[in-house]
């Protein structure tokens, strides 16, 4: 940047804290003082080195811009404006307001961000997500620039993130660290130590460059470098005031999240200059697209298999996954277990849409988030259980409202002798809580393989419960499986009661409703392969023809998973209802899955034993 | 230790190799070659600096041994054969088998274990915890080793962990990392380059020491020497191979979590010199007791509110936590919101039993199971929707069936102008699907503080909700609210229809019932204080009373949440249901606390209304 340009970007970051000031102060709540800290450092990126089509958000060869510390909305809010796309009334007047796309922390709603952030230290991982996209898939030469709070630092995910961007050799990401020094309720752990923060960095495979961020002429060579380094990514730790600009409260503690008295808010702006109107021109994009162009029509050969053969619905996802590879918009990230989860099968056939991020669950979905927003179809796959050690930021993908793709297998007692800190037992329940989210357990390979196709094409959080054990095969391969649907297995209008499963459970219910037979009870069947959303009218109709008579038998514990399902489900339908419901109750243990299911209780004896007392019980 | 006592290492090496061999391959599962690259290390280990009183597992001074690798169970349960408190028979014959103790990954069923592992990246975590109350609140001499794998090391709470360990100068805890190099499916991320690990280790303020993990004397050196650091947390990182002793498949990949086929096992043990019965006797712990002696008797005042003051519930967990410090086992876990979530009441009278984690939250809950293993009453604090972000941790804790309190503030729509990013809308789902949880929503002051009194005298993974918003004050300081129970609120033999609410839906709800008797319809209010356990006898005598006529409104996410919890106590109960569930079913934004509810269709209003289409219904 020249000194005109500089000059330009000083007045541009005076109008940016007055903008913070005035929108938050008019709120009467948000983060101006996280905001003024960072305020050189946006100005001097907007004027000199995000290139960006603010008309044209969709852009393949944009630079993005995430703001990882999403309290700083103010600021990210008064760029907006200074770029002509937010107008100064929306941003003073409905900021934080009810109905405003302008909320306190930032979601996609607007077309300029990304993700959704202020759950701290996940921006950056997502950006890792991003910038692998570029880098790898789309090949192209756009930037992904990250604002960071130096509080979030303290979050494990920031090291996964850093790790990985080195690991992949991310010289096209670019994390701003702003440096303030104070957190919510007083100093940071390192404070100003910025050289403790650089050998952090360093040693994560990074390039750290210490600068002072309100030294314009500084910022904007560091970020020059940034963006021309090759495989290294860039850490900037700008050492910052918190609330630079407003003197009477610059570096002072408690000022965290709390709006500027109106008073207070006049002075600082009379004193920044007052309102101002500039307008920034960003550079535009270099040109190019993505190296893969989507083909969601290209023909995909998905495997087949006949009723009786013995598969592990984990071996049929991965046989899937390795047909749909043949659409080249399909991407695998693993969690370093690919070769149980069976997700390396797509390695095999498509090694360069395939990656590893070893064990870092939060990484790992916070990579299909940002390979997602790069418009990939991302599949993230590990131990259904391990999921739970990313559930923050599965939560978050459901408000940014991303589409990702989450497979889980070895779910539940059934894995049997590894015990229980390696069964799913509250991933139904969990993931089912999550916004837009849909949740498939198939009982077979011919509904996984199909369910994993379908996933390719389903919005939302979409999360697949595999099995570790290998399972007859129920249906053929001209069978559907539609989300939202279910499979009657067994029926007849005289049915005296109806058995729920889904996964391996499905299997006890059958061989329950067989023993049923034995002894004069006739048991329809029910595949609840879709969980979420489900087959309502089928569950009324059953509750119709077997006088409320359900059993629901699940591998997972008793709380919200299956039978809260089907219960919340029925709950205001006028139809009688009365549930026996068979879950996993006590601690498991190790044990084969045989014993283990019986010892939950989710056998089919115990099926059986259950819809007899409900037989008897109405009798 | 001197060169007979290598050399009785060296043999006893040999057997937990030969041992970890026979139970895994008599198990046909598990993971011997895990255990292999670790045996000499926990052969020196034992043999020369645990001290610990195999006897007396439960005498305050022992040191702890954790296991981060909870996969290496053959190892560590072959330390138990070599102690003697583990026979030969159990260990061979019952590894991995129903109804065992020694189960695929250690629990503390087992009374030398402290914690369940399994979910990797959890064992350091936890023990920082141990170390810290070692340090701070018994000051005993005992020191905490932990037995790390290399993978784990990509998970960022690793680092979150060296990070407090070094923060709080645990010299105290000496981490060991077997870095064999090989992961499940391949090469992990840094392989045998042991100098990035120590650049990395030593980054977070914690003295890395580089050994060759199958050098017993340059490991006794290092244990010697990481057992005097008196403030520096010590990672010992040692090169080892991967089922080092079985020389035809060491360094091999393709054989993690394998039992070695039963012609190999046998050619490796008599390679290793066969079966053995050596003994080790460990040195016996340093004589001492507890700093801090409990006294759950110790006189509390609690606080006291009158109706109709307007309290926050978190206030009110603030005022009563603050009181609770006159039990001086009673110990608080801030992560950097303490202001917020007013847990920072506690730090104002007891600051020496009040630790900041910073933005940390898996090192957060970590730290309570430390400190609760310990024997401590750990209570951790965060805004509810970031245990979101620890929730696999907490998923453990309930396996390792360790006592921790959590108490998480601002959640739901009910926060207002911050936005979706920060409400919890699926704690009430996700926690309550934890193993022996308990899951608390006051309504009120009173009802908060009593709770969190309560919980301190609670076993199990408790969990308190709390309001951000101050609304009246609806209970006397007399009342009680046991765990399990519910409070009615309104009530008369004649009640057409039940409203059920809890924390800020009770208000609405007591509001709507005003509404209701304006135009003729007589509602039933009940206060759901304790989601689960919960009070199914009161909704039964509601179901009864107004003819299953229920409206649930919940400040959450439909799936999973009160209503679920409704349902599934009344699943089975021969009494009519007939739901109204009122939740929080589109993505909130942001806006007023009272246009959130509104927008989200909890609000009085809509209680008033579903009451009513109930009521209509059955005229």
């Amino acid at each position: 940047m020249d000194d005109e340009q500089l000059s330009f970007a000083r007045e541009l970051a005076a109008q940016l804290r007055v903008d913070s000031i005035r929108c938050s102060t008019q709120a009467g709540s948000g983060h101006p003082t996280s905001s003024l800290s960072a305020a050189d450092l946006m100005a001097v990126l907007l004027v000199g080195h995000l290139r960006y089509d603010w008309e044209r958000p969709a852009l393949a060869a944009n630079d993005h811009l995430i703001f990882s510390k999403g309290h700083a909305s103010p600021l990210l809010y008064s760029m907006f404006r200074a770029v002509g796309v937010v107008d100064e009334d929306e941003l003073i007047n409905t900021y934080r307001q009810f109905g405003s796309r302008l909320q306190g922390h930032p979601t996609p709603v607007l077309p300029w961000v990304d993700v959704a952030t202020g759950s701290l230290g996940q921006g950056l991982p997502d950006a890792v997500g991003v910038a692998l996209a570029g880098k790898y898939l789309d090949r192209l030469p756009f930037h992904t620039w990250i604002l960071c709070g130096d509080s979030e630092t303290a979050e494990g995910s920031m090291w996964e993130a850093l790790d990985k961007a080195s690991y992949y050799k991310l010289g096209n990401l670019t994390a701003i660290i702003d440096v303030n020094r104070l957190g919510q309720r007083g100093p940071t752990e390192l404070e100003w130590d910025l050289e403790r923060y650089a050998a952090r960095v360093r040693a994560f495979g990074c390039a750290p460059v210490i600068i002072d961020g309100h030294d314009l002429a500084a910022i904007d060579q560091a970020l020059t470098e940034a963006r021309t380094s090759q495989d290294v990514p860039t850490v900037v730790l700008a050492r910052t005031i918190k609330a630079k600009g407003v003197p009477e409260i610059e570096d002072e503690n408690g000022w965290h999240g709390k709006a500027l008295p109106p008073e207070m808010a006049e002075r600082a702006i009379a004193a920044l200059g007052g309102r101002s109107e500039l307008h920034v021109t960003t550079a535009g994009p270099e040109a190019g697209e993505p190296a893969i162009a989507a083909n969601p029509e290209a023909q995909v050969l998905l495997p087949t298999y006949e009723p009786g053969q013995k598969v592990a619905t984990r071996a049929a996802f991965g046989a899937a996954i390795a047909a749909l590879a043949a659409r080249p918009e399909i991407v695998v990230i693993d969690g370093e277990v690919g070769n149980s989860t069976h997700a390396e099968e797509f390695e095999k056939v498509a090694p360069e849409r395939y990656f590893e991020v070893f064990i870092a669950e939060q990484q790992l979905v916070a990579t299909a988030v940002g390979v997602a927003v790069r418009g990939y179809v991302a599949f993230a796959s590990t131990f259904a259980v391990f999921f739970s050690r990313a559930f923050d930021f599965v939560r978050m993908a459901g408000i940014s409202q991303v589409d990702i793709r989450l497979v889980g297998s070895h779910a539940g007692v059934e894995i049997g002798q590894d015990g229980p800190s390696q069964m799913a037992l509250e991933d139904i329940a969990s993931l089912r809580a999550v916004h837009g989210s849909i949740v498939l357990c198939p009982a077979d390979a011919s509904c996984a393989v199909k369910l994993t196709a379908a996933m390719a094409d389903t919005a939302g959080i979409v999360y697949l419960r595999t099995t570790r054990g290998a399972y007859s095969v129920l249906y053929g391969p001209e069978e559907d499986f539609p989300i939202g649907g279910s499979k009657t297995l067994r029926a007849t209008p005289e049915d005296d009661v109806t058995l729920i499963g889904a996964g391996v459970t499905v299997h006890e219910c059958i061989a329950a409703a067989e023993e049923l037979a034995g002894v004069g009870v006739s048991a329809r069947v029910i595949d609840l392969y879709s969980i979420k959303p489900l087959d309502r009218d089928t569950l009324i109709r059953a509750c119709r023809d077997t006088g409320g008579r359900l059993v629901v038998a699940e591998d997972h514990y008793p709380e919200g998973g299956i039978g809260s399902a089907v219960l919340e489900a029925l709950a205001d339908a006028d139809v009688p209802v009365r549930l026996a419901h068979l879950a996993v109750k006590d601690l498991p243990t190790s044990g084969t899955p045989a014993e283990l299911l019986n010892a939950a209780g989710i056998s089919a004896r115990h099926i059986a034993d259950a819809a007899r007392r409900l037989v008897g019980d109405h009798d």
